[in-house]
């Protein structure tokens, strides 16, 4: 039996909204299915305003440009993170400041925040590992303070809260990605950017619409639309919104099969906590999780190597997570070395992502538990 | 009978591959489908390498972050196009210098060309209107002369040719668009990128995969990706890939139905040329045209309002064309006057384009023809 690190849930009704959206030969961004995408999530998750995009990069970049991101700004994020955090501002001329992660969710350290602040700071991105929020509270507290925005990366996070509220309804912006590996993905590439600030509402319309004001056109405002911003083309096809909508319709069963996943992981590695010196989430109350993933951080980088080789020979694909930002060959470029962020780098030696989808619930979750019980016990002894 | 502007053409199997796609559960970009409608364009179109992208913008957004288009860079741009072309480069913080466009094919006027061109001079962006090739290979042999990259806007002009040439196979980089709205489209939204320049292969690799060397994980050169370049998550999801192909296997008979719009209004404005001194497209040898669109410069900015007017009473959907980026806000910020570009301006005033797609050969070009020799005989008289 083969186990991958993740496959794709197909939702029920996804061929068929996918195929009307076809059919209506209109299926270009912002059509019908995107509409019926965006009411839903505003209604049952509370953002002010969300477009939907080709990727969580783009909405990324979206959000960027929105907020005026320019050569000589500075911007505080994690290395802990995939390179399109980084990289959505950088291509626009940003200087990346790269901060360390805390051990309990590998999430930026927030008591860190304060000391990276400098007057060129514009923007704290955050990112929400493993589907966990970050400490959104305690940072926009921080940004408000400082005058400075905050775009959180709720690439894995979304269909989660912090203190009762939505990922995402609560900093200036967020991003969504809803690519194949997340928890709902739309037809395999996409993703969302949330703009809670309704002064940036028109700005954004126009920097989706590839900087013209045809929203003023729709609106029966203006005749004819030209170039009056910024922009590109942020709008994600109807097709993809169309089976979007499928998955967001369907999320209670989604959750409840990746619950199970969880539940199973949380049982199998508590019980070896103690035994392999394992760090894994503690959960907190103020947290509700999406059950995005699951990882581990190994006493030592050589079981960790062990444990991936043996489940590999299982036919079960555990992955090693990032590599950090901060060390990369991009990130040297910035000034910075591996010892710059000891604490991220030890981290990123040690963490395994297990292979986490809604699918496993069905097939596959007992024979990987099974087989990682076994491997852990030849590790750790019985 | 209602006539759009425009109605995206379905392929005869076109459902069947995206739900193929669909069900392979590996719809993320860059998959089967996606590769398959890559070898099908290099094999067809003898081009160095293309890139599958979400749209023709972010196509172009790769390929100013590839020629590594920067602040204080001037790129050399018709003013008569979409914003798109000029975005690409002005969220990079290049300045957009605009050209003036000639008469017969309202491209670029290579005339005028080297009279722009000075030592920050980074690129050319000519355009290939109403899928008519721009003169490239004169502005191949300017640009080489100066030590300039062109990158092509075919948005319109996949498929035709240039002294034999497909288009977007001579200049260093070329855009292609896959929109709803274009011959061929990739389930609504998509683009394509081709880069010519083989030294710029591994780049653009990086770049498209969110400036990772993922590619070289995937070539087994290494074991593990990390942040090497810039770059963004431009990438195609499979579905729409999928579509695409379905529509490249199908070009025949896309463009011999688009072949009969473009015969049926030649025959129309031709009998009207010299009554109204209308300004229509005369066919040259050295160029092949894939049928795009058909647009009629009027005699007076008057006439053409009551031709648009005349004919939405008959349900007929005429559209003026673009409003020039020189007197667009946008344009005017970047010190431009209307008559900074009096030939654009000029012909932007009295131009049209006509209701333009696949299916309109099959159902409702009769009807159209027929209202509009009524219309123009109205205005220029029997």
């Amino acid at each position: 039996m083969k186990i991958p690190f993740n496959k794709p849930y197909i939702s029920p009704k996804e061929e068929e909204y996918i195929i009307r959206a076809l059919k209506s030969q209109r299926h270009s961004g912002n059509n019908a299915f995107g509409q019926k995408a965006i009411s839903f999530m505003k209604d049952k998750y509370g953002f002010n305003e969300i477009f939907l995009t080709p990727s969580c990069t783009s909405a990324m970049e979206m959000g960027a440009l929105l907020a005026g991101i320019k050569p000589g700004d500075e911007v505080i994020l994690p290395s802990y993170t995939f390179s399109s955090t980084v990289n959505s501002v950088v291509i626009f001329g940003a200087k990346p400041v790269f901060c360390e992660i805390e051990p309990n969710t590998l999430n930026i350290d927030v008591s860190m925040i304060e000391s990276l602040i400098t007057p060129r700071t514009k923007m704290i991105i955050p990112i929400d590992y493993a589907g966990i929020s970050c400490e959104i509270e305690e940072i926009m507290k921080i940004a408000d303070k400082n005058n400075i925005i905050v775009m959180q990366d709720c690439a894995q996070s979304f269909g989660g809260y912090f203190n009762g509220k939505p990922n995402g309804s609560i900093p200036h912006l967020a991003a969504f990605s809803f690519h194949e590996t997340k928890n709902m993905n739309a037809g395999g590439e996409g993703g969302g950017l949330v703009v809670n600030v309704p002064e940036w509402h028109q700005k954004a319309y126009f920097m989706q619409e590839k900087g013209t004001d045809r929203r003023l056109v729709l609106d029966g405002v203006k005749s004819k639309y030209s170039w009056v911003e910024k922009g590109s083309s942020y709008l994600l096809s109807d097709l993809l919104a169309a089976g979007l909508l499928a998955q967001l319709e369907g999320e209670e069963e989604i959750i409840s099969k990746r619950r199970l996943v969880t539940d199973a992981y949380c049982q199998l590695f508590n019980s070896f906590k103690k035994r392999g010196n394992l760090n894994i989430y503690i959960s907190e109350d103020h947290i509700k999780t999406n059950h995005h993933a699951f990882w581990v951080v190994f006493d030592e980088a050589d079981n960790r190597r062990r444990f991936i080789e043996r489940l590999r020979a299982f036919d079960i694909f555990v992955y090693i997570g990032y590599m950090p930002l901060h060390s990369s060959p991009m990130g040297v470029k910035f000034g910075y070395k591996p010892d710059s962020l000891p604490i991220t780098e030890e981290i990123s030696k040690k963490v395994v992502r297990l292979p986490f989808y809604a699918g496993m619930a069905d097939d596959g979750l007992i024979y990987t538990i099974e087989r990682m019980s076994l491997v852990l016990n030849e590790i750790y002894g019985k």
